[in-house]
């Protein structure tokens, strides 16, 4: 007798991104709608090129944490749906700034708005956007919102300034690494997950469990994006492999295979990354390597740490359907290195 | 007998705009303290090559805008203070991203920060100082301020990409110009003067005035600023000759030669601008056609036009040292240009 065989069998009872996404689908359709009207100029361009980052879509991760976290406590009206635009306006803007800036190729498996559109497109209309979405809190009218949104942009900046100074330099330690990661991903997360709370007017305690959530959840998320970069499991979300390594960016994954490997190993770490003099073979080496010394699994090991955080951050609010989906998202975006 | 001769009696007499300065010199000194401050970053980077933009100086002409209009206003309070440094900070963060653009190589007379530290750093830097712009003024509070200044963002953001769809394209006509200027220049001028009359707390009609003024008096700045691109001038103000020649802009005075001129001019035009072919003679040449065809002389004119109406919306306030020294400085911007 033949068996049926169910492709995905091996992944069944995995945790996924689905529950949450689910559950705010309606919401983020209204954020879908929010952001085309609001990237709307009578400059062309803008809404051409911001339209190619924003339709490229990704999971829309950083406001779905808004959605799910004003719905978590117990919110009930609108306002989250143009703050969570907000939020996506932000992080689009820090990508195309980032385009610029490490003249990556690709992002989320489309040419870059920066090849397509040119570096000075990308700068003016990220700027462009990054001012629309004060507008946008602006007209929501909340100072706690505007507060936590502008402190967390400037401490992204500071974040991406620090990884300038510490790329290239093989030297760099595992809490530089983390002090940058902190900034550049995990306070947008953080903030994201906060105002959920601003505007369902919760007390402090849950703002801050939410601060909490999100800070952690992100750190987790760029430790797993760090390891995917090395990662065959990377062409599943339509990344290219390597990109890190080409840009000689130091990841955690590298910092542990430098520590532990021999002087020959770091000789090549060090003409990879800090000369970027690279060969063919180059990164299938680093991949051995990282693999040789446990580098990646360790990395997810650190991940796990900062998840196993974030979802005790949740414990003080009552068993919900959103509280089991952003439960589940912690671990979906761990499990996703496998 | 000798005779005594005062090298600056050529122009005596001469609009200046020193009695503004005078005025505002105390408030300044606290601005460019607060400016310092609030520049502050344990990134050591970020205060390095903000510091080398903000110390190179400028004349500060726009956060004293701001001190200016208050004061104007009958303001005697200190929050003025903070917030001209937060207009501060967004033309510094604009200069910074406009420089990583044009491939500047000068501003204001020493090497662009672009030029010392790199494109990333002067994009991710730029991002820092925009974003601390708004932390200050939710610190300050006043949501009328953060409306006023995230929507003069947005525009400047705005017209600086309209001036990318433009530049190049000796197609470009004097309105399409316009509202270049009106939005990249004029948008910051504009704000810096209204944010001073909410500041005081004053009815909208004088708020709406200082709009009138600031606007027109940006769309004059620029004018004079295209105009002394190609003027032998220019070097007194310690910036190069024919950037924006190189660069390929399309500014006010090209556009009238454009039209004036021959056939034979306008495929000229084409050459250096459209397919920026620049041969050694070519600047000279420039200056030649724009001289021929009196381009500069009515690019003058034209900021005469919009000066005026800068000097007519401060009809309504009382006469004071305030309002004398902002006309003058209406004049000074202009007579610059000779």
């Amino acid at each position: 007798m033949g068996v049926v065989v169910d492709l995905n069998s091996g992944r069944s009872g995995r945790p996924s991104f689905e529950p949450l996404q689910a559950l705010v689908s309606n919401d983020l359709i209204a954020v879908n709608t929010e952001i085309v009207k609001r990237m709307a100029s009578p400059v062309a361009m803008i809404p051409q090129l911001a339209g190619h980052v924003v339709a490229a879509g990704g999971k829309r991760l950083r406001p779905i944490l808004t959605l799910a976290s004003a719905r978590l406590c117990g919110y009930e009206g609108q306002r989250h749906v143009a703050l969570a635009a907000c939020v996506e306006f932000i992080h689009t803007a820090t990508l195309l700034h980032d385009d610029v800036v490490d003249e990556s190729n690709m992002r989320r498996g489309l040419a870059s708005a920066n090849a397509v559109f040119g570096n000075k497109a990308s700068v003016l209309v990220g700027d462009f956007l990054f001012s629309r979405s004060f507008e946008l809190m602006v007209e929501d009218g909340s100072m706690r919102v505007l507060a936590i949104l502008s402190h967390a942009s400037a401490v992204i900046a500071e974040g991406e300034v620090l990884q300038l100074t510490t790329s290239n330099d093989t030297e760099t330690g595992e809490r530089a690494y983390l002090e940058v990661i902190e900034a550049k991903t995990a306070a947008l997360f953080s903030a994201a997950c906060r105002i959920g709370a601003v505007v369902a007017e919760r007390p402090k305690v849950e703002e801050e469990a939410l601060e909490t959530f999100g800070q952690n959840l992100g750190v987790a998320f760029q430790l797993i994006d760090d390891v995917l970069d090395y990662s065959a499991k990377q062409a599943e979300f339509g990344k290219t492999v390597g990109d890190d390594f080409a840009d000689g960016k130091i990841t955690l994954p590298v910092i542990l295979a430098f520590r532990r490997g021999s002087e020959e190993d770091r000789i090549f770490w060090r003409r990879c990354l800090e000369e970027q003099d690279l060969h063919e073979d180059d990164l299938a080496h680093a991949q051995h390597l990282l693999q040789k010394h446990k580098a990646l699994d360790d990395t997810v090991e650190r991940a796990r740490h900062y998840g196993a955080i974030a979802r005790d951050a949740l414990g003080l609010f009552p068993q919900s359907d959103y509280k089991a989906a952003l439960l589940e998202l912690v671990d979906f975006c761990i499990e996703r290195a496998y």
